[in-house]
């Protein structure tokens, strides 16, 4: 099995990196509770509730990890012991918000946490630093977004062992199977083709796949559907593929094959809109402003795409309203879709990676209307 | 299958209940994301994050769920259509927290958040009520570690489910195999006799059940390991099953023995404290002092036990410094344990329910340290 996580090195870098930025927002520390912040800060994929658990981030100075003495275990694994971060660890009847606030000095504080943070924890924090914290996706945004090399090496690991998956699609697609029955054989295939797990499968046929976030069903396959299937898994340390393919049970109508090329200049049209300094928003509008030519836009109800690593949706999102400018080292879908109600949907999605002048793909199967065969 | 969830008139006798309880807090309304408070609530299973979906609980007036269009089939299985709840769709680019706050009127708004809420939307919240919420803890926990007879039902049933696997647990235990090896045959066994799914398999043998929180490991099983297997799952409508029993590879040391006992009579003791208006720290300290007794005090490092119930932890916890008048319908676990570092240790957990008069436990098996051959 690979590793679940990267050399203490990275880690360090990025506490150095994440210590600047907090200083530079003119923050006094960072309060990371389990979650993707602390898989990306520390490597640890503790999972707890209850208890608070917290990496806390000075400015300036050392990091402190807070954590239960009877969780401690929940930090075996992670870089924490390799970086010699200090560990203050607490028993019930303890109050471990106090124990953060001394870890900082005390006093009034400006805080930022992580924004999966539960209320559970964030209120009384918000009491012992005696304000409000503000979310930290502003200091961790820069970081996180911008992938490191072993980040994209587990991306298009991610990628080629999904790309493996969809090659093996059109075996699953036979009519009189079930939604269910695909689903059931594509999870198996994601992690016999590389994953580590199985994030999620989509397999929307016929009017199912007019809905983008359908997600299976008991609903037969037969000839004439036309099939969304939208997949992802995790390879370690935690990155996740994403990848949707159209398929087509038997030859499209006409209307179909025109429409779904449409798309497909759509897809393409933004993927060829990615260059450093072009903001988000302009790639989405680079698809849509394809499918309004042929008069599709009405039915492409969602955004172009979504930042992806450790978690399958993260930022940069690229939607309408998001005038980020890309930066080399992003990686994110291009996913634009259209939706008939109550008829058929097609989206053709790749996880692309912005470079110094433009993008490459992770995913290089083709995206043309996979014809499969409607007898067998 | 189970049903995913109760009737709706369970859900909506516990909204009105609610209402009155946010009323009597002083509290505009609760806001609840998807959780377990939501799928007490509701009935909802609903799991997202990154858009807001909330649950908004007035003090008077008609609940209303904001959800985004996008994943609307994530309230679906849920009481909410049934119950005639108004839904506000939101898209991409609408602004959800306004929608809540309209939703009750605007204006600076006295609110309460469950305690699962991320950070991500209780600091938009906060700004959009003007005022930062409390926890909806203390409005619901009065309700939520009460339960009510479906949920007794099918607690009940859980225990009952986790009762058998702990009848087979002796013939998984052989010398030579890993705890590993154990975790899996268990895993397949909570299944098999009952739940719908796996919660958390401990199997601590030797050193190993001197850590609470050990999990499990490659250690092979060896004559004369004591071995803590502390087992749970869930059963539709998601309510759980939590019971420890210790096992000896072989006849034990007499010191084991003569300890084990004194661990029976503790937790037969703080059974027997069990009765409405006794205190939750009473039933702690009538474990511990028994352990007191016998010199063990400082070897039991944990809490006497925790709720139970859509949660595997929740209200009432059975600790030190909880004054918390026990009452009719409270569940929550009695678990003492002792734990000698680097040698051995043992617990002993039941789910109890509190009666009129006194506590039954839905947990049936012997307590006796349970000796499993030591060659096969």
């Amino acid at each position: 099995m690979d590793s679940d996580r990267f050399d203490a090195s990275v880690y360090a870098q990025r506490l150095a990196a994440v210590a600047a930025a907090t200083a530079g927002a003119g923050l006094d520390a960072l309060v990371i509770t389990p979650g993707y912040d602390l898989r990306y800060l520390v490597g640890s994929r503790a999972q707890t509730f209850e208890r608070l658990t917290a990496l806390v981030l000075p400015a300036s100075g050392d990091p402190t990890v807070v954590v239960p003495r009877l969780e401690l275990a929940s930090l075996t694994g992670s870089a924490i012991a390799e970086l010699g971060l200090t560990v203050h660890d607490w028993v019930d009847g303890d109050d471990p918000y106090a124990l953060v606030s001394a870890a900082l000095g005390g006093g009034r504080l400006a805080t930022a946490v992580t924004d999966s943070m539960p209320a559970l924890h964030l209120l009384p924090l918000a009491d012992a630093f005696g304000r409000l914290p503000v979310l930290a996706t502003d200091v961790l945004r820069g970081l996180r977004m911008v992938k490191e090399a072993c980040e994209l090496d587990a991306l298009r690991k991610a990628g080629a062992a999904i790309d493996r998956v969809h090659a093996r699609v059109p075996e699953f697609l036979v009519p009189g199977r079930t939604e269910a029955d695909v689903t059931a054989d594509i999870a198996e295939a994601i992690v016999a083709e590389g994953h580590s797990g199985v994030a999620f499968v989509i397999v929307g046929s016929g009017p199912h796949g007019a809905d983008p976030h359908h997600s299976y069903s008991e609903r037969e396959l037969r000839a004439g559907d036309i099939v969304v299937v939208d997949i992802g898994g995790v390879c370690e340390p935690g990155y996740h593929s994403d990848c949707t393919r159209t398929y087509s049970i038997g030859d499209p109508e006409p209307e179909v094959a025109q429409r779904y090329s449409v798309l497909e200049r759509a897809q393409r049209a933004a993927f060829e809109a990615v260059r450093p300094g072009v903001s988000a928003e302009r790639v989405d509008a680079a698809a849509r402003d394809v499918l309004a030519g042929a008069g599709l836009a009405e039915y492409f109800v969602h955004r172009t795409g979504h930042g992806i690593g450790l978690s399958v949706h993260e930022e940069p999102y690229i939607v309408a309203g998001n005038d980020l400018p890309l930066a080399p080292g992003m990686a994110f879908s291009i996913e634009p879709g259209i939706y008939f109600p109550g008829r058929w949907g097609a989206r053709i999605e790749d996880i692309v990676v912005v470079t110094a002048d433009g993008a490459v793909a992770v995913n290089n199967r083709p995206h043309e209307l996979i014809v499969v065969p409607a007898s067998r």
